[in-house]
């Protein structure tokens, strides 16, 4: 019944048509944004949630590589300020348009517009999302989409594509949730309700687990939260743009019965190769590949799962539907079933396979400086934190892009952070002492140097628990140039891949283990690498680099209107 | 069972000892707060609210006539701007101070500090509570008390005081209640959930309605809603200070055979008089003398109630109890019951027995000008408004204080609001074309020149529907000069009370009644005249009046830090 039900109501819902890019030359797209609190029923359950233009998830935008977006951003939240981050777009030359609260701008007061304009500068599948306090997973995200230039072509060939937004969702409001991991003791926020595709799903939907039975939670009741349908014809070969920006989640994504060839990674391309299943961490996107060659007669399911947690949350499911069957024909086969959520190996074997195209640019052989970030959970006077080399992220009111530029002093904590780890810290155990700092100190990087950064992983508070962590830069892409099990060691230098290694924006750090990035620091700004998780990031897991900000242009005076660049110019110039 | 243990809580419960001010010098008096989220159950429901320093309500502040308030207020909030209206302190020479976001002040943005530093001139009972978005009804208050000066004292004794503020207290969050009232179709947040004294009520708690049986709900589960105990010794009197600052409900107070004798109403000494219950709206303030001449054997039930809709709310229940008597001591009789909620005379020869206690200024015997504010309910693009002449007050983004003192143009809608509505306006019926304007233009009113306002009432949209509006005039208090029924007319002038009108500064306009109010414009500045009802405020019940702006002193950079005010000091001076 139920599951009759649903399929049904997928004739209703939102058909994603195949889409190719039409030709036309670079230019300027403009778009007038404007965010607030909507209600809506992502998993059929009504809820406010942050939308742009009355719309959830946010309006994607399609562009073309070499084009500049031009965003007027209103903010019509009635007390919070806004700003929107553009995931995966480096910002070169403008680094107050990269949209993170307290480091490239002030936040936009409510009813005040800001601008966001910059350059796309490659082709690839990017998304944007809120970056302060947690808004993003209030809903304030949507779809980036950059095609190659006029003349330039990908290096593989498709008949249509479709384009999946994956998030996860609560039921708690954002503001429930950041006081709860903001309290000592804290209260952990619990996994979320529902994971989304598309900003739709199905709450406590039990169709995956039982697929014939299905049960009545599963029957959509509005058509904010209807199934998500690829229209597919058979024999042909679909791009799917895939990309994360749960709050919390790890994913597993598959198709019934299809293969998946992985051409892109963070809006690079990967030398293709082909998988049953794939896994993405909150901040990654691919495209992959599908080539609907199986029985023509029968629709399959697309599914999305939890990974790394044990799960508590029903996967995901859309429809992949070969026309001209009825998409609300079910399919024969049961959704693919996720591997087993603590099968690292699987998730590790799918990373390491991700490497360079052939002819990609090359990461310089050596490094200028290295950076070792361990990664602990820890404790501040009683309330939980997670730390990098023992300091906790704490945001200034003045956005760093502002105060450094114009060199303020006491805008945030003075002094580098430090750049290791005492080699006698056991990352296999809970960390002896877990007092650690909080600190808004940041690390000044020579610009145009070469850096690698070891992410290295550790033993969270309790025992045997260590988590996965996708790690995400601003600014920059980064070549992963090793990844391994334990301690980071010396000796794994001489064995990092100079060859081909992928060029992402995120990366994850596995449990117990440690990832390595190198990247050039050429672009004058002030930018964020942090841990992609929501709660993270509000719990301090991240840093701040930066480098040649005396090189930043003009900065808009809507970035700076807060803080201490305000206090500056208006105490030496009010009338 | 329930009522016993209702009962037995009250011996842990938080007792308000008897306090009579300490003589000491005038001075200024230092205070630290922090306002930010935290978990609290006041009404046995845990939830998250608008704390001060970890505490709900917020401190009380204890003064003296004459004594400067230094008030450094920092936000901790996530994302949220604050600021704090010091309600019926007049800000005189201090308008910046008035804590009214998009009036008097920028928003305080999350992690910094503003200085609210300001005179309180005159004895009497005082509150203070949040005034952007609808961050009052998220907690955002807490009680202002002021004594008079040495060697000054009151018109009248009392051996003992309490202090009780009143307030209303949703489940729903604000942001899910301010996204119903913006709404089309609006949806309306309806009636609270509990009444609260002191912050403290129980959810559900059919005590009142059955005394004797109680019921599960009653239990209290957490010491923040314990009842308020009011220890007494027999044959004393008590002085008890009321404060309304509801989000939504006209209240009254009864306290089990006791009579109350009325002497302040809003921090003005009224002639004294004696009543069975008092009504009190939104933004009111009282103090009444009860003295303790019942047997003393017993105690006694102070309740709480609604007036002016149909209760879907139980009153909130506080224990006189008398001494040595247990407070856990079950009193022998059921709370007083509120009259009925619609018992409109009832409420208005409450409102017509207020008069100033002899001696106290008189008001000008003419008004220099007439403002006649016609209230009604409205629709603009199917959205539900409350407009004045047909104007719906929306805030702009740049505080009008700093916008007029700096002459910035378009900082807010130019020309004049209406002086009065169309003679053929029907007040008994809804309006015959419910279309409304959206505007944030001012009154300017002339520095010094007396002014009286008429506040007519009239016929929401629904028929036979017309509401008690209770409006709150900042950086003034007015002489309620004439209320009546119906519309007012030219004739009514010469009724006047001229000889002694109380001092006030909030009044209720009854339904289709007007109400007539005279001030002195002698306070530069930018002041708030509106609906106290804080959804109604939020759907544009409300005016500005602004005097004498061109003799504002200094204002403190941090109230100029947004908007226009910030872009005009940093276009010109940025580096």
């Amino acid at each position: 019944m139920a599951t009759s039900s649903l399929l049904l109501l997928l004739i209703s819902s939102c058909i994603i048509s195949a889409l190719l890019p039409a030709a036309s030359a670079s230019k300027t797209r403009h778009f007038k944004w404007e965010v607030g609190y909507i209600y809506a029923s992502p998993d059929c359950n009504e809820k406010i949630l942050m939308g742009i233009n009355g719309q959830f998830p946010g309006p994607t935008i399609r562009a073309k590589a070499g084009d500049t977006i031009h965003v007027e951003l209103k903010n019509t939240l009635h007390t919070e300020g806004v700003v929107i981050h553009w995931h995966g777009i480096r910002q070169f030359g403008t680094p107050w348009a990269d949209g993170t609260a307290s480091i490239s701008q002030c936040a936009i007061d409510p009813e005040e517009t800001f601008v966001y304009r910059f350059r796309v500068e490659k082709a690839g599948t990017y998304f944007y999302h809120g970056h302060y306090g947690m808004q993003r997973a209030a809903g304030l995200y949507g779809s980036l989409i950059v095609d190659a230039a006029d003349g330039e072509e990908e290096p593989f060939r498709y008949d249509g594509e479709f384009n999946l937004l994956l998030s996860d969702w609560y039921h708690q409001s954002i503001y429930d949730q950041m006081v709860g991991l903001s309290s000592n003791p804290l209260r952990w926020i619990g996994e979320p309700q529902t994971l989304l595709i598309n900003g739709r799903g199905q709450y406590n939907c039990s169709l995956a687990a039982h697929p014939v039975e299905g049960s009545n939670a599963c029957r959509p009741t509005s058509k904010d939260c209807a199934p998500v349908v690829l229209r597919v014809l058979p024999n042909k070969t679909y791009r799917l743009r895939i990309a994360s920006t749960t709050s919390l989640s790890s994913l597993n994504l598959a198709i019934g019965n299809h293969k998946m060839v992985v051409v892109e990674a963070d809006g690079n391309h990967v030398e293709p190769f082909t998988v049953g299943d794939i896994d993405i961490y909150s901040g990654e996107s691919y495209s992959v590949l599908v080539t609907t060659d199986q029985n023509p007669s029968s629709n399959y399911w697309l599914s999305v799962g939890v990974r790394g947690r044990k799960p508590k949350t029903s996967p995901a499911l859309a429809i992949v539907n070969y026309r001209p069957n009825s998409p609300s024909k079910l399919p024969e086969s049961g959704p693919p079933m996720a591997p087993e959520w603590n099968d690292y190996n699987h998730s590790k074997s799918f990373s390491y396979r991700i490497l360079a195209r052939r002819g990609a640019p090359k990461p310089p052989q050596s490094a200028d400086r290295r950076i070792v970030l361990l990664n602990t959970q820890n404790k501040i006077d009683g309330y939980t934190k997670w730390s990098i080399n023992n300091v906790s992220l704490a945001l200034p009111p003045t956005p760093y892009l502002g105060s450094m530029r114009y060199r303020l002093k006491n805008a945030f904590d003075a002094g580098m952070p430090p750049e290791n780890f005492p080699p006698s810290y056991d990352v296999m155990r809970p960390p002896p002492n877990p007092n650690s700092t909080q600190s808004s100190n940041a690390y000044v990087i020579r610009l145009n140097s070469t850096v690698d950064v070891i992410l290295q992983n550790a033993n969270a508070l309790a025992v045997n628990v260590s988590e996965i962590h996708p790690w995400h830069l601003h600014g920059h892409e980064f070549w992963v140039v090793g990844y391994g099990d334990g301690r980071f060691g010396e000796k794994e230098v001489a064995r990092f891949n100079l060859k081909n290694p992928p060029l992402r924006n995120t990366v994850v750090i596995f449990p117990y283990g440690w990832t390595a990035i190198r990247f050039v620091a050429d672009n004058p700004g002030v930018w964020a690498f942090h841990c992609h998780i929501e709660p993270h990031l509000h719990m301090g897991m991240g840093v701040i680099f930066a480098e040649g900000v005396e090189h930043v242009g003009k900065i808009p005076r809507e970035a700076l209107t807060c803080g201490m660049t305000a206090k500056m110019v208006m105490d030496k110039h009010r009338p």
